[in-house]
């Protein structure tokens, strides 16, 4: 790790966040939310008017304002830096778009041995743009500590085989099963990538990074053990020298819980449909988490949602470390006064 | 149940489902699929062109073609009759469409305490096309049981509330936590429009009856048993008495299976996520199971395909009954004779 990283001139190292992440006393319970940095708050929709949503995860200084709004606005414990899973793909050359409304389409979708070769590694020139921002923002945010992350191969996978957002995985799958060798290799070149994106964010700042496994709910436990996770393992495993907190996300994963973790992670993510104190019994009673209010209920009346979150913090109290978060992404319709009364009612009630 | 009832006469009592959900001897594993009956097949598409979805729902010729095909076609071990989980309610007189690519469409969402008082009683004028396609297919079938579904009160309401298919079930959630008296009143409703046509069915002569509950695992486990368990246990109860196996499933609900069987099935069918013995050893040794070819496998190439199916069947080789299913519905892109020769693979594997 660079000498003026946060975590070794000791910028960022006592943050609650930090110090949740590794176990240690926290003054208060940290708190961020998965997708802060985006549609729920009107300053985001302002600053990316008129902008397509990969050229702005390219544009230094839109990404360091979308990343700083919900910092200032909410108050919120760390920043995540604003991008998509999908960039660092964007970044080797190939042609994938967001649309609105649907997500990530891939222009030509992965579908054999000769598509894995599309893969280049990833140079330091490719995402210059993005790797500025990341620095500024460490600047930037001081004491706060910025979380970096990436998608986990197979979700990315995922998009590449099935050339779009899929709710049942099929072409994936088929792949997966069909020709297990190129399904490897095409998940190893994924896997080089982000790692080294992922190392890129923390030379250049990044207090914590989060793997994002969007899709792994869509496997059952043997398949993500022999398909996936040796993927996400190689992610975690080339960043575990920095000392830097890996957290581990995946959303419908209950099944997959200790696999995860075994994946090689320091905090464990958890989805609303796990309660936290369940999902400590599987991954083990040592491991920090990270969770778990229901997006959803942040439509609900403040009464319910203070129960909700008094629910969540009852279920981590005899956690070692709990970092306070949604048990997904904020939903963009979301009040974001709510995510702002969130915030401070978890630091009121754990101070 | 009316003494032609094909569980009374006899005609359907040896078939190996019915045996199979009973816990009996069996002369094979018998084998249906979620979504037989539907755009898989060509001669499906063929019979409903020009026809919208919910009009075929109430012809009774369509239906009963329509139901028959992949019993022609596949040989199946039984029917599940052509329908939609939003039949009855649209049958209230809702205003209610599925549109192609979509799916459930309401044209004024329920929001409110008002809203429940638009669900009327069902009665038998309501269906009557639809029943006659019941009793019909009952004589047409023989010795082959007709399985006989409707939706679970949860997943009917998340359509309602919504106005459509939901990720996230946001609308229905805050309405769920906020006004729990108006929920339970709605979800009742729900349950006594399905529990009347489920009766209907059975007393048209269905041999068997699934509650499908599409959405539950939206709900983590103490949302499900306060708001959605004692609707579901409502419809269940309602036809215990006809003695009729009662089959309970969900998608994404291996958090859910304990109480899904607690609300009072005979048979759990089992999400693909979860292998059979794993699932058994939730819901009791005790319990039969249905499932769970992951319906993505399909795709896969026959070897493949061949080497899933056995390792369902080994999975299952310790229950006190196994009725062969996908672990979710069959995808439309599926090669329909992939689903005939993994029909006859089982009966051959268990015969």
């Amino acid at each position: 790790m660079p000498t003026n990283h946060p975590l070794v001139d000791g910028r960022t190292t006592k943050s609650a966040l930090v110090r949740a992440a590794r176990g240690e006393d926290v003054p208060f319970t940290p708190v961020w939310f998965m997708r802060q940095a985006g549609r729920s708050l009107p300053e985001y929709r302002k600053a990316r008017e008129g902008i397509a949503m990969l050229d702005a995860c390219f544009t230094t200084d839109l990404i360091v304002e979308v990343t700083m709004q919900p910092v200032r606005r909410h108050h919120v414990d760390a920043a995540i830096f604003f991008s998509d899973i999908v960039v660092p793909i964007k970044a080797v050359g190939i042609d994938i778009a967001i649309e609105p409304g649907v997500g990530p389409v891939v222009a030509q979708p992965f579908r054999n041995r000769a598509d894995v070769d599309r893969l280049r590694d990833l140079t330091p020139d490719d995402v210059a743009t993005v790797i500025a921002a990341v620095g500024g923002l460490a600047q930037e945010l001081g004491e706060t500590p910025l979380i970096g992350f990436v998608g986990a191969p197979f979700t990315i996978a995922s998009y590449l085989v099935e050339g779009g957002p899929s709710r049942d995985h099929a072409r994936t799958k088929a792949l997966m099963l069909n020709d297990p060798t190129t399904w490897h290799e095409l998940l190893d070149r994924i896997a080089s990538i982000c790692s080294e994106f992922l190392r890129m964010q923390i030379e250049a700042g990044a207090s914590a990074v989060q793997l994002f496994d969007s899709w792994a709910g869509a496997l059952p436990a043997k398949q993500y053990r022999e398909f996936a996770m040796p993927h996400s393992s190689k992610v975690l495993a080339a960043v575990a020298d920095y000392g830097v907190p890996r957290i581990h996300f995946g959303v419908g994963t209950g099944e997959l819980l200790p696999s995860m973790h075994e994946a090689g992670c320091d905090v464990m993510g958890v989805d609303f449909r796990v309660p936290l104190d369940e999902a400590s019994s599987r991954v083990g009673r040592d491991v920090p988490l990270q969770g778990n209010l229901d997006p959803a209920v942040l439509f609900a009346d403040w009464p319910v949602i203070e129960q909700a979150v008094r629910d969540v913090l009852q279920s981590a109290q005899d956690l070692p470390g709990h970092i306070f978060n949604l048990g997904h992404g904020v939903l963009p319709d979301t009040d974001p006064e709510v995510l702002t009364r969130v915030t401070a009612l978890v630091h009121e009630l754990t101070n």
